[in-house]
């Protein structure tokens, strides 16, 4: 199979929809503020379909997505893809199993993000919503999620997930004053990982807000 | 009357048309992230209909819910009920007037599960809206929302719950770091009962926030 | 004229399809938890059309509403009316120029009329929405929300409120642990005040949060 | 040309459109409360259309909406514009790339407003989301949004405001217990601008409450 084979036009119309579909929703819950974010989804073993940077994600058409090759290359387009592509294909290239890659910039996200940057993890414990992360089956357990230094250099920002990637299982990670990544086999499941990430990440603020010892 | 005998499909109709509707405007409020909470209403002496687990709350269908017997399991279907169903049946069993179980995961619900959680309660005073609950017709009362520690183990949860239900009238209970139960005769109460909880832990934190003493 | 003459059906109808829209968006931003809150408008020099309590006022229709004279007697209904409505009727008696009462239960004003019980009152200085108060032409101006103390006792409530509006113009006022009322020639402006209301009330709460001095 | 010249009854038509859209959105959330605000587009090199003042933002018709010159004068109508005209045109008089003018009054805009009234500017700095002020390229920056005294006298403020637009690149201008300017080339701008701003200063106020050293 080549970059350059013809697409799956089915596949590629179902995935623009289910995009549309979840990036109206993130949108009116304020997790898209001015244009920020980007969306996309596996269309086959070499190619991807990505938002086109700077639309409002909660007014997307069709014509507001890209199709992407696993290094970040338009295909069939003239179009230059974002900059921050590469952090999406790198999950595809690397796994084969992650169908969807979601990057939102909710106010917990980014405020989190710059609370905890110093220790550089937020770690999330009993919360009964672990179990939404795929393969968890308690809530008597904990995870970490990595906070990354932001950077206008993208291959460096994915030589250091590859590095998270490397130590064991991930479900997301956050960029400091910028906001979450998360991801999953299909866009259901990116959005449960992302919602729970989103729902944590809003009780650990509110438990210091309360003056709850951490 | 046997749990096999043929159901009501007008009755599970409606129920099922009427579980549809709250559990949208729950998810909407930011109550059920992440797949997570159940909802379920009686059909009969014998049986319940129960939201199937894992599916995204906000977009729920007729396919999504399954009946059970007040022991928890299937009736009239391959399918596994979720473990929190026994949660929801032992409520139906005890109480010939419950009609409606109600399990929600909001973030302050969440949180005050934890806040909350070494003195066991969260104490409800001085608020008008304590008469919405059946049964109270004044404010110048109290009420006590207990905090259970909480367990994969649904039937010690339950015995837990048993004891509590001994002790006095109870519209509802918190389970730590995962959320709210809370029930009524009809699908309209139990949504009253849950929304004065949600509403009245909402001002407790608030006012915590706020530095009133308590 | 006499409470017994028939009733205009035209200004009725239009009467209660504003209340049913009004309504339904203070239900959506959360101002009428669990089924409480009640909103009225005057009929005439005799009458007004208010909300039959404990329904859900996300929901209502034209039977979720009754004609009570300015004694809160019912006119024409078997219906006993809510204990609240005295709160309504006083303020059509007192000022012919009244023709709207709204009142609500946001957590925002429940919170202020608790942790401002003791003086009594909240303080409103420095805003440009202090122009939203009929008759105000600047914001170099304060207004004063009087906090009364919770009752179940209406007449001795009302009473209170008799004197509040002796000592000069008011727009609305606090109960303890209970909500706002606030009132204006029509659905408009009676919605423009309550909306000042629970927007400054906003505003003091976040800035005793910030740790702005008072 | 002259101000007495036809306008183009199609842009105004298209500009009126864009605004209820935008100024429903706005309204819904929480940004225009009781009246508040107001929302302008340039229509030629002479004439902007402006909401008339005092209706409600989120139920906006081409009714609400007025033409004016540059000096704030109503053009084709005997209305009498809003003393606010004057902080849009001087916008559009001075900068013939500036297509739109929004005026917010969101809770977050107003407590900020108050909170840095001191320094009398709020210093935003760490944000991938300074990314969406035009022109910027990195979040490897800072920007200061000003903060005028309110003031009742509008030619006054206009004046403070020319002298801020002299001393460099500006995006928007706070004004104590007041709200929001922001502007752009065009109404998607404009309203990148706004949430832009929105979302940084409530990522700040966050971080105060927070206990987040600043």
């Amino acid at each position: 199979m080549s970059a350059s084979d013809p697409i799956d036009t089915n596949r590629l119309s179902r995935c623009t929809s289910a995009l549309i579909l979840h990036t109206a929703e993130l949108a009116r819950l304020g997790q898209t503020p001015a244009t920020s974010s980007n969306f996309s989804m596996r269309l086959d073993a070499l190619r991807a379909v990505i938002t086109v940077s700077g639309r409002d994600k909660g007014r997307l058409g069709p014509e507001d997505f890209m199709v992407v090759d696993f290094d970040g290359q338009a295909v069939g387009s003239e179009r230059r893809s974002s900059a921050e592509t590469g952090l999406h294909t790198q999950l595809y290239r690397r796994f084969p199993e992650v169908g969807c890659v979601l990057h939102t910039h909710s106010r917990n996200q980014t405020v989190a993000s710059r609370l905890f940057a110093e220790p550089g993890r937020l770690r999330l414990e009993g919360y009964e919503l672990l179990k939404a992360f795929a393969g968890n089956q308690t809530h008597e357990t904990a995870i970490e999620l990595p906070i990354l230094r932001n950077s206008q250099d993208i291959p460096a920002l994915a030589a250091q997930v590859e590095r998270l990637l490397d130590a064991g299982p991930l479900w997301g990670y956050l960029i400091e004053g910028h906001g979450l990544y998360a991801w999953g086999q299909d866009i259901a499941e990116a959005r449960r990982h992302l919602d729970a990430f989103e729902f944590l990440i809003g009780c650990e603020l509110d438990l210091i807000r309360l003056g709850a010892a951490r």
